[in-house]
């Protein structure tokens, strides 16, 4: 009974996100999925890089949460075009809440469509909304674990930001094993270790961007695709 | 099309979640339901509790992962009994599950039976699983804002845990406001600020556990109910 109903919602979810993908392709827009636990720094990684990276790009947000606007205020406060979806109890976003958004931001010129999920390790990482990469975050403060625990979406994100590495004298947690566990899920996974608070490591995950972008305007497709 | 398969769901979970509270009270077993986001320390809170009361109660664990064993192997090396659950991918623990589980546990004489949900903050706050209560975690390195923007587990737990105070000093996380935001939610909650790295407030969490298991006792309910 079960199985059937939630491959519809996977199929129909799918549909909608390829035909975003069409039109992301023919704007040349990089849109990432950003994914992880509540409180491990999506929104304050969004805020440095939308400040940091402001004269290079024009990037915008779609925010994601279960109810409140608050991330989307704070993003709005770099300058950066935010809309907030609240999904009013669901536990990730899907395409359709993507493209219902897509109605209130200008992507005239985007160069980055940043697309922050609800705050959830698992139901995420199942649904695409239409995003060239998925970009996986953990703190420190969460164990070096995660990656074993929860291997969806280490094993389909292209980037894992190792966050608050500023805990590390604190905390346990071996950036190496976190490390070997992802690359086993995942052999091509680019991990950053970094802290928005003491912006180390920040560098590394900004020229990651850049080759992101120009990897996406590379690819000529048609305008009339 | 998507709310009558959710609530059947609901329905039937509820069903199995009735039968077991009437086993539990039959046997004046407490069970307590730890919901949290990956990584607040769920496990590291059984390790200690169970080390620490092992002379007092009774205890056992249902630990609800995606995958690995990792946690139940933890818990068991306190003593107390464990049994790992495997969710295969699905975010939450449901009435069903633990039924399947329970059937490996020897219930007789049991004070405690803790049930370590699934890290997420989200759906597992939806689904009973027979408990008395809902236990809250929130680590300080998660942020104080996570009662506001995760509700309905605030709403609905009888405590809230605040792990790791011993990171107070390298964080922002405010824990009046903390608290008032799940008061707000929950006029009712407990709140109690905790490390299970320094074992600071560990005895507040210890006497609650005393009180609650007092209560349930208290309840006399015929054998034959």
């Amino acid at each position: 009974m079960q199985i059937p109903v939630v491959r519809n919602i996977l199929e129909a979810n799918d549909r909608i996100a390829e035909e975003l993908r069409k039109r992301f392709a023919v704007q040349h827009i990089l849109v990432l999925n950003l994914i992880s636990s509540p409180g491990s720094g999506k929104t304050s990684t969004l805020e440095r890089t939308l400040t940091d990276l402001k004269d290079e790009f024009k990037m915008a947000v779609i925010e994601g949460d279960l109810t409140t606007d608050n991330d989307a205020r704070r993003v709005a406060a770099t300058g950066a075009q935010a809309v907030q979806i609240n999904t009013d109890g669901a536990c990730h976003l899907d395409s359709g809440m993507v493209l219902d958004a897509l109605a209130s931001i200008n992507t005239d010129g985007l160069d980055i469509l940043f697309v922050e999920n609800v705050g959830n390790l698992v139901c995420p990482a199942e649904f695409t909304v239409g995003e060239d990469h998925k970009v996986a975050l953990l703190s420190v403060a969460e164990g070096d674990d995660k990656p074993e625990k929860y291997p969806l979406l280490f094993a389909e994100a292209a980037v894992m930001l190792l966050n608050k590495v500023d805990l590390l004298p604190y905390v346990d947690f071996d950036l190496d094993k976190a490390t070997r566990h992802a690359r086993a899920l995942n052999k091509d996974i680019a991990v950053f270790p970094m802290s928005c608070r003491t912006k180390e490591g920040l560098p590394a995950w900004y020229d990651w961007l850049r080759a992101a972008v120009a990897a996406k305007k590379a690819k000529m497709r048609p305008v009339t695709d």
